[in-house]
């Protein structure tokens, strides 16, 4: 059997699920003071998000949750779970599935060349044909991995040996599982932009599911967004 | 000013929201072996949950979510806050607010005597006319402390330092929110039952709080409570 | 029996042990890198220190623990326990001890009085005479608290009954083991500090038991204490 | 340049620093009552962590630190991270170092054939000349997979780009630091034994890891371990 190896120069962050939104955070924060507002005070959602955010009061956007189904190549989510508090995760097993034959490839758009020092490095594009070689030379080396990887399920070894040498950018599936809080500081460390108080660093790769995470996150969550923007994107 | 005391045997749980459900649980496990259920293997589902319950598969239970209002006594919330890891929380604040005229008050038949080894204390009732003093004493007490409150407060001290001696079972109220997993470690612990693989001994006025979350936990999860119930109630 | 009442104006941060230093911080950063500092590269340790503190780099200032041995009244302990991650905490049970008769009382230089707008209060000394009043009265009740409580163990009802009004002013004590990233999270919103680059506004008495923990946090590691300090006391 | 490629068999937890023992459990346990031991109670230590262990009082536990040096293979570090709770790691990256070319390689007695149901495989060895078709497929697969990657590195391709397609057998090092109750833990799901109250199905190569973390902690804290194991290796 031979199976036909799929490319993709992307990744998915499906919506799954979420819980709360912003007034949801403003009434967690009211149980402090005891209060509730009454419906006329919705005008003051914004400026109370406001005051959470730039005060670090971090606590009341835990009251809510988005969940996620993303597919993205293993070396992504090496650096995705090192993300540890208010993340849940279940990932495919390479141990209870046979991985589908999907690899991440760079587009040739994709800034592949390092330059600065280290810690700070910024990317800049490599030569067209260099590019052009990259790919192909990585689309070949997929297509050999794979066969590989069939070749010994075919001949009977565990799946979990079979495994071993996948190379790590093998598209896998994640459901996660996060909340508003805990989604602030995935994002302040995996994107980079102007607005950013602190400079961050992150993989084009892992920046790509951090961008689609946060239109989920502006979509279900305006104001608070908002307020992690106007705030220098420091999770509070 | 003088404002009347009111008190409370009771606790409040009150349902906020949640997210997810048993077949999220499902969904969540059947990500590691990249399948999905057909519309009609849903009578598989207390299989597979309890199978996660069983080999201590906990991951899946946790893209779920429970959030509650609590009300009830300061010594119960000092041992609920215990429990830090899958457990949000925002509570009513005397430093931002003045803490309501609401106190607990062990009720007439609360067994008040503890008779065992530490550790492994039972508690019977006391006579009947020593739990009648213990109320009287405990009501008088509250009401002069609401008192000594009050006064610190009309004399302008500020509202940090007039709460420094209130009781531990004054009222006040929390935002929670957990999830499955999360929520069956708390039962696990603040519960005690037969069917416990494990023996637990909660302070009653805990349990009263379990008792209600694990009733709102039973009807969003049922599958996923009938698991941990038949497994021993140990959180996975 | 009558026991004694002890007050105390002051807190406890008793130091009991601790795991590694600035150099571990160095050295769990240079295993990203796969290097290692030769002895004469030691002068190089302040800046990679400040170097992770500036871009965020919080994991390696993990690989550390502080252990302390605190004593504070229960409305401190009440603030310190919502500190969840990476901290781990044992305290006085009232279930399986009598709790011995100490109690807080503020100083007679303690600011009582509360002036500016919520949320950013700041503290200014109540009169002379309202403060000694303040004192004369905490002490009074925590005297007749103290007593009511010894009669009811008198009478024979279980502890965790005869516990339940004591005042929230009453000591325990507790264990409490973190680590130099939590600790600097723990600093940076119990203190409050000129060259703090986010404002915060902690509760006098637990920025007392802040400031003894940074004292030993500073001894121990100084680089770490240094650097934090120069980049606005903003945990990493 | 051809760089020599490397194979190992094994992997490599090395102790760093660890901070309490068995006696510092019973210390932060006696934290509860108010007590210490006697000099002469130390024979109390054993029966003390035994009872910690069966009735799940898991707190004491965490006042402790175990830290390591571990190489082993990225595939066993996957599975490693996902324990969140309780673990601190620094990594070696392939965005800042070049990954040393050492690969992991399955013994010639490694057991590579699965048998039974899913999710409770066991594994018998194959075939003698399987397993060495096997074991030289893989060292070939790594030489070709090292080839490429540091042929994107002389081409100029920066680290992270040409990292994209190691296998997960490729080795790099972690620093961890844990504690006694997250060890016991990841020991009770990483490794299968005939003690084991419940099942466990950990991949050899995690449980090798974990065999190795299990004599560190046998040896610094023997009593807690005697207790995990009299116990049914269940975590508190």
């Amino acid at each position: 059997m031979t199976t036909l190896v799929n490319f993709r120069s992307d990744v998915t962050v499906e919506y799954r699920d979420h819980m709360g939104d912003d007034k949801r955070v403003v009434e967690a924060m009211l149980v402090s003071t005891n209060t509730t507002d009454a419906a006329d005070d919705l005008k003051r959602e914004p400026g109370r998000i406001n005051y959470l955010m730039r005060d670090r009061h971090g606590s009341p956007f835990e009251h809510t949750a988005l969940q996620f189904v993303v597919e993205a190549p293993i070396f992504v989510f090496r650096e995705w779970h090192r993300h540890r508090i208010g993340f849940s995760y279940n990932e495919m097993s390479g141990r209870y599935s046979i991985l589908p034959a999907t690899y991440y490839i760079p587009s040739s758009d994709r800034h592949s060349v390092q330059v600065g020092k280290q810690g700070a490095y910024t990317y800049e594009p490599a030569e067209t044909e260099d590019q052009a070689w990259l790919i192909a030379d990585m689309k070949a080396e997929a297509i050999e991995n794979y066969s590989r990887y069939e070749r010994r399920l075919e001949k009977g070894f565990a799946r979990e040996v079979a495994r071993m040498s996948l190379g790590v950018n093998i598209f896998t599936k994640m459901y996660v599982t996060l909340n508003a809080r805990s989604c602030m500081s995935f994002l302040s460390l995996r994107t980079k932009r102007e607005t950013s108080r602190f400079p961050s660093f992150p993989q084009r790769e892992i920046e790509m599911c951090a961008e689609k995470v946060e239109e989920h996150f502006a979509r279900l969550f305006p104001l608070t967004h908002a307020a992690f923007e106007k705030n220098g994107r420091v999770a509070p």
